[in-house]
């Protein structure tokens, strides 16, 4: 029998269709194929990108470089003010900036040494700490589309950053819903769900798993043990633990060719919500049920995608 | 610049990102191929669907069939009682079925004369009637998923129920959203729209519009001008008077091979959510800042996407 779930704490509902299940295998997809061309995040083309913002350098050489987006969704030349006469809208005020994960084009982040995507993190909490200290930016999104179906137009490994003059209406129902008897419920979510069927992995500060009202085929997410707020709390060993558990679960989706998003969750500025790096592959489309209700069909068990996590 | 909007009544924002514009012919597809092997839904194989449940015929030959999904999300086998004792849970009790809209695997619902058209919306309003008696079942949702980038694994024209033991979290919003001083905000809304930059047509009893805060490239929704609740409302005249909105804009969007889902928003056995119908083209994908945030980026103004509707 199909399974109607809800969120741990979100008004989110799922039908888990069982009855329709697929093996993993089913669900893979075949690799992408390169495009011909030049590629602008590759080492070698820095002068076809817009002005670099920053770099981590290896050796004399950049491998994590960061420029700003050449077809942006926001920018800071307009105002950031909400204008709520009327129908309500503003400028999209903010920032949109690209991270180049490494200047290597055949690599996907799931291949660099664990050492490097530490320092693509890095350049996540650099960029975050800049960027939040902009007047009008009420929230930085740090996001990753990986393959076609994910969104990504290029295939060379990068991530986005779109920040913007708007607190999520999302992370306002998330702040609240995560607090009950002014305690944080993540906390007391992850102590349960590291010894449940759920479990993908943990070491010392996270713990990752697959979440029990999971919207996607081998949604995974990664949480700090401890109730951090942000990436930028993060010290060198703690980047390293979270390096270990993406570059885990990343190579794994890389076995089933699975274009996947990821972002980081939290609220900038507030010590409320626990930060945490949501997974989401992209094996099937939202369509028509979905955006009618909101209920999400999901043809993989949470269960079943913590085993093949695990194997 | 880009413009961050809020929808009318929601709390649902967008980015228009106009200096990303694009024509309307730069978002077009290419037709999807036909795949080869036998249709489960053409004339002459109903032998292969599960039972019939109804037909609508025209010269002792069915032109639209009801049947239940192969593939069930949710059935009437368990119990629709949620369980809410830890972890909220529940059976996915209830119906799903498939409507072949034509016995024609040519046609898309486009194509079809207005009459046809006319009594794929009744069967609509039949299936709706006769599933919402069934106890348990608190949301019918009737959509569409045309072509497979908006989920639909096949290609013959056809429409799909999915009924279930869940008040989707979405319509109790915007019915929350949609009371301003005990009147209905979308009967004021649609008077501005009529006469807006993002008409598209207009006819005795409907109105369609691009809707200010549009998600999607050419999104385009239908309401009655008058306050109806449900599409079972609807006299012959209303219906042919939807058929003639619907063709209209499904044919406009056949010109740019648009994927697309459309739905029916409405409260069940309540009078206060003003029926319409949401038309979902799928020329862009959700990605890492939409699931982040909630906030949706949009290419196309709903000010455009409506020019080329009304072209």
């Amino acid at each position: 029998m199909n399974e109607l779930r809800k969120d741990y704490i979100l008004n989110r509902y799922v039908i888990i269709a069982t009855d329709r299940a697929k093996r993993p295998a089913q669900l893979a997809k075949q690799p992408q194929k390169a495009k011909k061309g030049i590629c602008f995040f590759c080492s070698g083309n820095e002068n076809l990108t817009p002005p670099e913002i920053d770099r981590i350098e290896k050796d004399n050489k950049w491998i994590v470089r960061c420029f700003p987006n050449k077809f942006a969704a926001t920018n800071t030349k307009g105002n950031p003010k909400i204008n709520t006469k009327g129908l309500i809208h503003a400028d999209a005020f903010g920032k949109h900036e690209v991270i180049a994960e490494t200047p290597d084009h055949k690599q996907q982040l799931a291949d660099l040494p664990i050492n490097h995507i530490k320092l693509v993190l890095e350049m996540y909490q650099k960029r975050l700490s800049a960027i939040s200290k902009i007047k009008g930016i009420k929230f930085v999104s740090i996001f990753k589309n990986k393959g076609k179906e994910a969104g990504a137009s290029l295939l060379h490994a990068h991530t986005q950053i779109i920040a913007y003059n708007n607190f999520p209406t999302l992370i306002q129902e998330e702040i609240k819903a995560s607090k009950k008897n002014k305690k944080c419920q993540y906390c007391s979510i992850i102590l349960k769900e590291k010894k449940s069927k759920r479990r993908i992995k943990e070491n010392k500060t996270f713990v990752s798993f697959t979440p029990y009202a999971s919207r996607f085929p081998f949604e995974a997410w990664i949480f700090p043990k401890k109730h951090k707020t942000s990436i930028t709390e993060l010290d060198d060993h703690e980047l390293i633990d979270l390096a270990r558990q993406l570059k885990y679960i990343l190579s794994k989706l890389k076995k089933l060719n699975a274009p996947y998003n990821f972002f980081l969750h939290y609220a900038p500025g507030r010590k409320d919500l626990h930060f945490h790096i949501e997974i989401a592959p992209r094996l099937s489309t939202f369509a028509g049920f979905e955006f009618s209700t909101g209920t999400v069909i999901n043809v993989m068990s949470p269960e079943k995608a913590a085993a093949f996590y695990r194997r």
